[in-house]
């Protein structure tokens, strides 16, 4: 199973706070993770972690932090010889507020300095071998490109769309599987109303896309898969923290389809896979092995 | 004029919000501005920048977070030959969220995680030619040994007593000159009732210091020097970013204080410096020079 991915890797600070503090007053955190993060290449990370052979393409700074998020890649074992390091910029960093009570994080994230990934800065036959190729659209020409150059070797493109952002529509009518955030579902769909799943995934139907998915934190996913659409429940763990969490389903999903299951038991592993994620402070920490999420399926949650 | 600090250097990330975003969402921040800091440091950035000759003593750790601590007080001409560098540690490092509108700032921050100085790691004669000493008194055992030496010396000390921790009221009974901030105050004087600057300095009296200062933000200062106890407004400026006014205004203070200028007079100029700081953006990029200051505090602000 061999995964290609192109996207964003950060380094994140996580960190567990007991609520916000009152603006003008000072914080001493006790547990501040630091990790490699972003969400294509975590969600490889949760890949390679079930067995498969993946790739990531992306840029970095020439900095210590971009040191320490291709180390966290290679200890994985993914291939990062597809990383352009861009000399004298900073890499992609993330902060993470994660809430102790319920596991919920706060993100504030900034962009890596260097220019996005140019399409002649791609490896040579880059896609060879991939049977999926994942993208999260932030550099939306390179993106754009690869996803049309793998339709026309029929590799399945995977669109991760966090926000709206410009090209977002091309690359995802350039996409067979689209998994979105609740976030860009209000913004694609309008958010004048009161925001409703089902009528913003039907609004998503032009995008011709095999199936498309939009993920709702502890309430689940709903998916349209041709004339159908299904509610995948989120299964109910102790959340520690939920950082990475969308992007370990995006993983577990890609293994499913890779798998040639069901689209709703890869929903529903996806769904399995990032649950236990949850359950470990940090975005990759604790993203189980096989055995674990079968386990967890099994007892029947 | 000649100062010495012992104590915090941070490297803080700072960036400009438009409020908190809501729990289980991701935030872009555009203005993301990466300086030195923590409250000994940047008070020491402050006097040089006034001409004063200053030392930092303190710990960072190898990584490239204590190179930029250090190269950012190098850049302002304060000697660094005390930091002691901790090998495999990280250094402090703060994350500071600063609201558009109101330019408050939230700290989050984690110590450094080498070990604390060692009064042995202090330099020799480390008080050589010093005119004050400056603490934060995180470092507790270096902090009061170096208070102790400096008085013994007839050195003066100014504590920047930002939290109630341990040691804290030995090392406020060394010094001379206390500054501390409304959370200090209210966890020295007991926080069961509503706080009351007044009451909670004249509990400070047992120190023996020779003037203490509580600082309130907006709301100015009150001073306690004898039997006198006074009230210093708070200068009405624009605040962008109110990072690092309290350690602008403990510097602002030991100026006044060596220039041999009566407390009042030493406190005003000391509150026109942190005011003025804080309409730049970051901690440190706003501090005014000397003409500027005199300028702002002829027009009769």
């Amino acid at each position: 199973m061999k995964v290609v991915g192109i996207g964003q890797c950060s380094l994140d600070h996580i960190f567990i706070v007991d609520g916000i503090p009152q603006p003008d007053t000072k914080k001493e955190v006790a547990e501040w993770a630091i990790e490699g993060g972003g969400p294509v290449a975590t969600a490889l990370v949760s890949l390679a972690r079930l067995g498969a052979d993946c790739s990531f393409i992306g840029i970095t700074g020439d900095d210590e932090a971009g040191e320490k998020i291709t180390h966290s890649l290679i200890r994985e074992g993914v291939d990062v010889s597809g990383i352009i390091k861009r000399r004298g910029c900073e890499s992609q960093m993330a902060f993470i507020l994660v809430e102790e009570k319920s596991g919920k994080r706060t993100i504030f994230w900034k962009r890596p300095a260097g220019e996005p990934l140019k399409n002649k800065e791609l490896p040579h036959a880059f896609l060879e071998g991939a049977e999926m190729l994942l993208l999260d659209g932030l550099m939306s020409e390179v993106s754009l490109y690869a996803a049309r150059t793998a339709s026309e070797k029929g590799i399945p493109v995977m669109l991760d769309a966090g926000r709206m952002r410009k090209g977002m529509t091309e690359i995802a009518e350039a996409s067979d599987y689209i998994v979105c955030s609740e976030e860009f579902a209000i913004e694609y769909a309008g958010g004048s109303e009161v925001f409703d799943p089902l009528k913003a995934i039907l609004k998503m139907r032009p995008f011709g896309a095999k199936a498309v998915t939009i993920t709702l934190g502890e309430r689940g996913s709903v998916t349209m898969c041709g004339d159908e659409i299904f509610h995948t429940p989120a299964f109910k763990v102790k959340a520690a923290d939920t950082t990475g969490a969308g992007d370990v389903f995006h993983g577990g999903y890609i293994y499913g389809l890779l798998k040639g299951w069901d689209i709703k038991d890869a929903v529903r592993f996806a769904s399995a896979f990032a649950a236990l994620k949850c359950e470990s402070i940090g975005g990759r920490k604790g993203i189980p092995a096989l055995d674990k999420i079968e386990a967890f399926l099994k007892k029947g949650f």
